[in-house]
């Protein structure tokens, strides 16, 4: 059982909402469909707790039943959870079509991703028509620290907010062979990225993928990174010299649109 | 109070996870962010009760408090909640590069919906670079009689399903005023769909906006819609000219994924 369902110090912490969420966030690609007992051991549920959750899911919506297989999936009822935080985005209509128009003239995807916490997610996607498939998808999170957008959000905050955020945690992940985990390397990366206005880095989300990545400021802050990802095709200055006038323009265009709306 | 949050009888049913749910989805476009008096009054709670669920969702990252306002809004933490039902979706990652390649032959914004009880809910979109601004996103929901993937979905379900879904339902939701609203008219327009394999509609959805949709076949059964929405720069048969060859090829490419990764 995680930290916070065990908060059990805090009268107004509700446990069965906290369970309620988790129970939720346990399925996946890994987990597409559970049976009740497959969701309380991933959960660290009881068995009886896990029963009222699944029944309470399922009677709202959220969650389907099926007789055949004695599993449980999560029902698209879902979707509206996170449809209201992106629904609450200023100028979310806005930023679309400009994501849409950039992947076509570059021919390569493109993301808006936000922080959270030490991740980031992606918040608008626009996916390149000739992939195979698509690694990345709104919703999709990784270390902050390994991600392009990432470097960029994390190098906008105060240094004693970096430190409060990394502090007492264990040594960065590495996503792949390429991330950056030393710390002191991550920093002076993130202090280049903000003086220049833009970061390329290589192979530190996905192997084989570069990413350039420039930030969307609101307010004075950095409050997103648009990123265009690339297969490895082409060497570091060369995507550099065809991404990233576009990429800047792009990103002033949904500042103007966030400022106006903010 | 909805009917859910009160289904007191139940000693299964948790009625804070209920009120939890409910506060998130409170949130949107209308209501960015609320003060918390706000919120109860939106979502029908005493105030001591959404405190606890504001402090409990905070607690957990799903939500944020602005002290200067005394406002609360969500956070991106939210996203995981809808990211785990379309990570859970077979075949997901490869469906999205099919439909920003038919968006970009189009040059107009494609959709793959599903239903959700009596509504349809947009789980991909490829958004047309051209466009001002989307008046959808992934996570946008509409009634499902007024959609044309929704006409397709309904148009599969047994009789007896389709009437149980809406019994003793009023009138149908006249969406714009071209909304079909009549239920022997609707019927029609079902059948027809499903005899010809796709279906037309004019401004149903939104005022202006033209679409066509096909069925998405997973097992046997209509388990998705792919459509494609155009102003309303040509007349119908234009629109079926140009788009549906190509919108019933992808649905095809998209079968295929499905039914080998079902």
């Amino acid at each position: 059982m995680s930290k916070h369902m065990s908060e059990g110090e805090d009268p107004d912490f509700i446990k069965s909402l906290a369970k309620g969420l988790a129970v939720i966030e346990a399925f996946g690609p890994d987990a597409p469909s559970m049976t009740l007992s497959a969701v309380a051991q991933k959960v660290g549920l009881s068995p009886g707790s896990t029963r009222r959750v699944l029944v309470t899911l399922s009677k709202l919506g959220y969650m389907t039943y099926d007789e055949r297989d004695r599993r449980f999936h999560l029902s698209a009822r879902t979707l509206q959870l996170g449809y209201s935080y992106l629904a609450s985005l200023p100028a979310f209509s806005l930023i679309q079509p400009r994501l849409a128009e950039l992947s076509d003239r570059l021919d390569e995807s493109c993301s808006v991703m936000t922080r959270d916490g030490r991740e980031v997610v992606c918040i608008a996607r626009a996916t390149a028509k000739r992939l195979q498939r698509d690694y990345m998808s709104v919703g999709t999170r990784f270390p902050a620290h390994a991600s392009s957008s990432g470097k960029l959000l994390l190098g906008d905050l105060p240094p004693e907010e970096f430190e409060a955020l990394y502090d007492g945690t264990k040594p960065l992940a590495a996503v792949t062979p390429f991330t950056v985990a030393d710390r002191p390397r991550l920093k002076t990366q993130m202090e280049e990225a903000r003086r220049q206005g833009w970061i390329y880095t290589c192979q530190e989300t996905a192997l084989g993928m570069a990413s350039l990545a420039v930030p969307i400021r609101v307010g004075g802050r950095v409050r997103y990174g648009l990123s265009t990802s690339a297969t490895l095709t082409y060497d570091g200055p060369t995507i550099i010299d065809r991404y990233l006038p576009d990429l800047l323009k792009a990103a002033e265009a949904m500042e103007r649109f966030l400022e106006t709306r903010n």
